[in-house]
This record gives C-alpha cells, sequence and structure tokens, in this order.
C-alpha cells in the first residue's frame, strides 16, 4: 500500500524542480533496479515492488537491508514514469558527486560542453562505462544526470561512471599541464593525428564548442566526412563514440 | 487556409497505418523541408506553411513549382507532429525504392536486422550520409523510415541515402560472392581484422542478430570492451557509428 501523499510526492519528482529540492530521483526497470540494489544499495531510500519483484528478489534485497514496500501493478502504474511499468521503481538519494579530477594527464576523460538531449546524454554515459572511463566532466548548462529519461538511457551506467559538473576552465587549470582535445568541424583528421591521454571536449548539438572554451583546446579534432553532399553533421552522441572509440583504439588496443 | 477535413488527414499521417494506406508522409523544419524543395520538389503533394515562410523562400517554392497553401500559425499548430511547430509542414509521397544492390561486392554497406527505435534508426542513416554509403539495407521487420520520429532524427538524410527494405539471405544470394560482417559481443576485434568492402549486419536493440541471419555471417566483429564492471552493451546506434567509423578509417583515410 501506498498513501495518496506519497504517489504525489513521487510523481513530482518526474521534474526536475523537485528532484533538487528533495534530492531524490527515480529509477525504474527491473534489470536496473536489481543492479542498483547490489551496487548502490546505500542510495535507496525506497522500492516500490509488486508481488512476482519481491517472491524474485527477496533475498537480495533482504541482504542488502534495503526498505520494500509491496504495491499492486496498479499501483505502480501511478507512480510510474514508464510507459509501461515494469515490477518495481525506487527512489534514489543523490550521489555524491566526488572530484574525479585527480590523475587528470595520465588518464582518457570526457567533457560535455552543454550537451542538451537526455538520449545523448545517456548514451554517452553508457559508451564511456563501455570503455572504462570513470569520470565524465560536464558544463554546469548540460543535461541534468537525473532526468528519468538519462537514467533509462544509460541502461545501468549512472551507477558505474561518475558524473562531474564544472566549468572547463576550472577544471584545466586544476590539472595542468593537460592535454585538451575538442571535436569541431574543421580540425585535425582524428584518424591521422597521433592520440595521448588528455580531455576531450564534446559540443552542444546545435552550436557545438562554446566560444570561451574553444579558446581552452590545444588540439581540434574532425571525423572527416565522406558525403558528396553537404551533410553538416553527426549526431553529438554517435561523433562523440567514433571520437572515444579511435582514442581507445590507438592507446589501448 | 485548410479545412476541417485536410486537417483530419494529416494528422492521419502520424500514424503508419494511414501513412501506408496514402503513400504519404510528413517532413517539418524550416532547414529541412527547404533542402526537400531543393533536392526533391516532385516528392511534395502540397507544402503548408506561415506567411514568414513563404516571404523569405517564395522564388525557392516557385523555381520548384511546388504546391504551396499558405496557412496561420495557429492552423500549423494543427497538423504538426512538433512540440514547437516552425513555419512548415510538407506532405510527401514515398520515394521510389530503388535497388541498391548494385555492385555490392566492391562496396561499403549496412543491413540494420530488426533496429526498431526510431531514433536510433534516423540517426543511423544521418551517420551513412555522414560517411557516404549510399544505400542502408533493413529487414522487412525494422523501423519504418517514414515514421515522424525516424525523418526528424535523420536531420535530412533520409533524402539522400536510399533505404531499401529486404531480406538478408535475398541481398546476399543476388550478390554473391559477398564478404558479410555482423556485429556481435563475441567476435573478432574490430579494430585488429583486416577490414574489406561488403556488408555490415547490425542487430536488433535487445537481441542481436536473428539466428538464421547469424549463419550468414562471415566474420563476426566485436568493439572491446574495457570497462571493469559487466556492462553488456552499447547502444546499437553508437556501436554501429563506431564500426563504420573503422571500416573508414582502414579503407578510406
Amino acid at each position: 500500500m501506498i498513501s495518496k501523499n506519497r504517489v504525489k510526492q513521487i510523481q513530482s519528482l518526474q521534474q526536475k524542480k523537485f528532484r533538487e529540492q528533495n534530492k531524490l530521483f527515480l529509477v525504474e526497470g527491473v534489470k536496473t533496479v536489481k543492479e542498483l540494489i547490489s551496487l548502490r544499495p546505500g542510495a535507496i531510500e525506497e522500492l516500490f515492488a509488486t508481488e512476482d519483484f519481491i517472491r524474485e528478489n527477496g533475498s537480495l534485497i533482504q541482504k542488502n537491508t534495503v526498505q520494500c514496500t509491496q504495491i499492486s501493478e496498479r499501483e505502480l502504474g501511478q507512480i510510474s514514469g514508464l510507459q509501461t511499468p515494469n515490477q518495481v521503481l525506487a527512489v534514489c538519494r543523490y550521489f555524491e558527486e566526488s572530484d574525479g579530477s585527480l590523475d587528470l594527464q595520465n588518464q582518457f576523460s570526457l567533457y560535455l560542453d552543454d550537451i542538451r538531449d537526455p538520449g545523448n546524454f545517456g548514451t554517452i554515459l553508457r559508451m564511456a562505462d563501455w570503455f572504462g572511463i570513470s569520470t565524465v566532466f560536464c558544463s554546469p548548462s548540460s543535461c541534468e544526470l537525473y532526468n528519468s529519461k538519462v537514467i533509462q538511457a544509460t541502461m545501468g551506467a549512472f551507477m558505474r561512471v561518475n558524473v562531474v559538473y564544472t566549468p572547463l576552465k576550472n577544471l584545466i587549470d586544476g590539472s595542468k599541464p593537460l592535454h585538451v582535445y575538442g571535436a569541431v568541424l574543421n580540425g585535425k583528421n582524428v584518424y591521422k593525428e597521433k592520440l595521448g591521454p588528455g580531455l576531450i571536449v564534446i559540443g552542444n548539438e546545435a552550436n557545438g564548442i562554446h566560444e570561451e572554451n574553444l579558446a581552452l583546446i590545444d588540439c581540434p579534432l574532425t571525423i572527416p566526412s565522406h558525403s558528396s553532399n553537404g551533410t553538416e553533421s553527426l549526431n553529438a552522441a554517435m561523433a562523440t563514440s567514433i571520437i572515444v572509440s579511435e582514442f581507445f583504439r590507438q592507446l589501448k588496443v
């Protein structure tokens, strides 16, 4: 059972304003929530689950001492943001934001300058997780990590990749000397450039990298186009994946 | 002015059933529609545009003898599928599906085996356009090209990339000998394999490549993961972009 008040409160967490006020967000989907219970049980404020979910995952829930309330499918439908609610919803506390800027010079990191689309942001985090990138830095204007669409699109990567919001200049100033790459339309051919550890800056979907951040880039990179008919752009997440892939090919294969 | 009946008819084109019945689909967005008028004027059944759009693009519309009806912003709001309607909407006839399988052996082509998400499908077409891939083949079960979300996500690439729906077996049988690559979880390292012209098969978002199509692949490829914590997958569109990028790096740079 779940009270009307609690339903309202959980529904309000679909909005950024109330997420930030309460420092709470929602996680849905059987696979992702099971992973959450294992990896971050301390972050779960309360789990709302159907009888089926509890029957199958009772020992996992108990072992990690997560507070769990059984609800009906109908009640789940009331608090879920999904078109097809699926057995369980977790109300979670915001994660601690760790610094992540230690030893930036010897690693390979990403900086998202004003990425706005939740789908793009989520799939970029999922890709970062695949390549073992431990921290993704973002401009303060970038998409919010706790947006439900982001959380969904990460397929669980939000638990494994550390996300840090900070101005690019602050990050670079604190980590000098740092090699700063940037994805632009008229840079050096990413396949021909010898790439090394450093930070790669990815720009906004419509406007690219901000003027003041462009000035901080020492190696602009471009994915050469073979289009014969004036295509102007790749999707930001696709471009990011191609550039990150090329770094890993050169550095780690 | 636009009649109530016409409004209804255009609204119905948001649904696949009515698109297929009428062989018509919708294109929105100033930039994309301007490109459509230039590249495919013959495909436009009727243009609905605000006074602003007509004032700025009158000569383009006339030069290409496109039928254009002026409507108010309010009327545009009624027929638009966008949250923020933008000056113009085109009702378009389905494109002729060209064969596209000529000389498949000496090119580099994509086959999408049951890609379902419109965003993934659209960004893959956009990426294909960037790399100059002229035809993208799809299984008959794949996402429909004329879905409005696909059209939006392609950012105009739907006009430049030829999309052909056909079973993989038919395509291969008609083009032997053909090198058939496939994106899988336990194949050869895509960065270390010597890649050549051929067809790359990309699987469904949840289930990968279908069993019967797996048997047709002679070179399975994998993007090596550097994740230390059990990440299972990349987004299908991201994986496609990385594999295509690696082919182009090896073949064209």
